[in-house]
């Protein structure tokens, strides 16, 4: 593998992670301030329990791998402690967000939130051995998978009568917590369980060799829909999903799950970056007829770490020369129109044009995840100095 | 009132009503597809009901007050019919969404799909002397009254022991709905009763004078929210809240109401026109802190539009030269930008520097409504020809 130059682990450690530190803690209440404007200023204080574990999930990771900071563990360690004392409700779900000061003000239809709390406690407690953390992180999985399993226990948002179908964003979050699940307590044969579910769904239901695609949504026996939520492509969530598979890949040695994970990245740059401008687009249809969401042209910051993610592990798993030359493009696009050099962070929200469309540096939906994971998977991919796992197990 | 040159019935009569004529009616299944792309064409078929009914109410209201075109009445029928016979459900409320056959999709926490339902039957009610049709909007109107004045009947989004907050849009619709129950069906004690709690929401909780803004959450005694949805301004929707009020001064010769709404668009024209590129914005944080939503900064056509009708009302109740001026400006930039000569009716959506974002011309929030119905408002209210209604009682 030919080096690059980026140095991730100096952006991560020097232009992103202080950002955090410096601004999101709330001292006072427990857990994370997200909303977040350029400068670091609050601009309001709800808080949304996936952005809460996604952070202590982060932050214990950096410790755990990384560097063993104190500082990084004292952060993680303020977000677990407002995650327990308030995330769950009495029958074990997760609330989706909540007050100031922890108080619930919303429990949703979706199980992302206890996704994020599972490897939230689960990374929590491999940093700090806080037994108690890992058997509510255990604890947390299991309820999810069973509430997943089980039909009606989640109140549909379509009438099931009517109409069934299912979303990519389901097995895909299960892929990647249940890899998260096993770096940090081990082996369980409901991992294996719960993977085979995911790359059976994901492969066999979401994708479609013969448009190119992996799909956001199909029937609930996969049939491609032909309706704009049934053609709606998401190419950074496609490219996300891929590196996902191309972790399950290199720690099975799979072969056949790399080819499919390669060919979304492949599908997924070719149809979803935008040679006008640079970037990928946040939402299309498959035979372009007009997406459904507004901000379908627009550049999220987060497809575009992804995708510097998903290009790097191609190049580390094959060598090709085209998932480097990805990469860097990619990078570069992101140095010129995402990264604030003056605040820190990377901006969130671009115009098509690359022009910047909303300062803030967090809000509902941007925490302290995507951006560092970016520069710590991309640090861990790139491993100049081998003193690191293999990326897919760290 | 001086002459205005624009065309207001050409535009209606020959640019927009026609692509509806041509390209929405579902001959084969009842009602109207609005997933139409920029030349016409249908790509998608499910029907969201406040679509169907704002086209069945537009159609009638065309049929009654501008000419007695039996084309418009049995496009109004197809959509009534398709309504009567599958919008309902066992409980009396309506649903939100359908399949392209009249299946439930879909029934939601808010009144917004029975509002337009009631307006739909009381209009197509008039038009057709379909007495079931009329029984039917009095029915629709007195069960989304007791809904909406009983605590609880309706799931809450956010936890009410945890927080209590309340949105313009109820009485802001309920203010709109009332005034088309009254022209259909007539005087009623309860049209009063709904008209004085709109007025004191609107004028009492959601004004302040101090902030010269119309806000478009509160707390449930009115209280100023601060959080990001609590400084929330959406001008388009402020501006279309100004003419409902104006209609009202109008009808009651009431010049505090008329002042209030005077100053409401006054001050959303200040705050939410970009003079840089022209057009309303979406949203705004009425702090200047930044909009949680992604699209803030587009120029959507429904806020444009509903400029236009309220500067022209405002011009012919003060004779004021400024407001001639404002919807002169906004007429152009909506010439220039929205509309499309060569399919007809309005793009939907432009980014912000006025190019079109997405070209379809119907979605799940766009149909045949918000356009005609400023060019009807527009043409009713410069009244050339004195034939008409005065536009505040039409």
């Amino acid at each position: 593998m030919q080096s690059l130059d980026a140095d991730y682990c100096g952006q991560l450690v020097d232009g992103v992670v202080p950002f955090w530190v410096e601004h999101s803690l709330d001292r006072a209440c427990g857990g994370y301030h997200t909303f977040l404007d350029r400068e670091g200023q609050v601009y309001g204080s709800d808080k949304y329990v996936w952005l809460q574990a996604r952070q202590v999930w982060m932050f214990s990771k950096l410790y755990n791998a990384l560097e063993a900071r104190s500082e990084w563990l004292d952060v993680a360690r303020l977000g677990y402690e407002f995650l327990a004392k308030h995330a769950y409700d009495a029958d074990g779900r997760v609330f989706f967000a909540l007050t100031r000061d922890g108080r619930p003000l919303r429990k949703r239809r979706y199980l992302f939130s206890e996704t994020f709390a599972a490897i939230a406690c689960a990374e929590y407690g491999r940093a700090s051995g806080d037994e108690a953390a890992l058997e509510r992180a255990r604890a947390t999985y299991r309820l999810l998978w069973r509430f997943y399993r089980t039909p009606g226990s989640l109140e549909p948002k379509i009438d099931p009568r009517t109409r069934r179908c299912k979303a990519l964003a389901m097995p895909m979050i299960l892929l990647a917590t249940t890899h998260e699940m096993r770096l940090a307590l081990g082996d369980d044969p409901l991992y294996d369980e719960v993977l085979a579910h995911s790359l059976d769904e994901i492969r066999g239901q979401f994708l479609r060799r013969e448009e190119r695609a992996l799909f956001e949504t199909v029937g609930a026996d996969g049939e491609r829909l032909d309706s704009p939520e049934g053609r709606c492509i998401n190419p950074g969530h496609a490219i996300e999903a891929s590196w996902f598979l191309m972790r399950e890949a290199a720690r099975r040695d799979d072969h056949g799950i790399l080819r499919d994970a390669l060919d979304i990245l492949d599908w997924s740059l070719a149809r979803g970056w935008d040679e006008a401008y640079g970037g990928l687009y946040s939402f299309l249809d498959v035979e372009g007829r007009p997406p459904l969401q507004l901000e379908w042209d627009m550049k999220l910051w987060w497809p575009q770490g992804e995708a510097m993610i998903a290009t790097l592990a191609a190049y580390a798993l094959t060598g090709e020369a085209r998932y480097r030359s990805w990469h860097k493009r990619i990078g570069r696009y992101v140095s010129d129109h995402f990264v604030d050099r003056a605040y820190g962070e990377w901006y969130g929200y671009l115009h098509r044009d690359g022009t910047v469309a909303l300062d803030c540096k967090g809000s509902a939906f941007k925490g302290a995840f995507h951006v560092p994971r970016t520069l710590w998977m991309c640090h861990l991919i790139a491993n100049k100095d081998k003193s690191l796992q293999p990326w897919y197990l760290a």
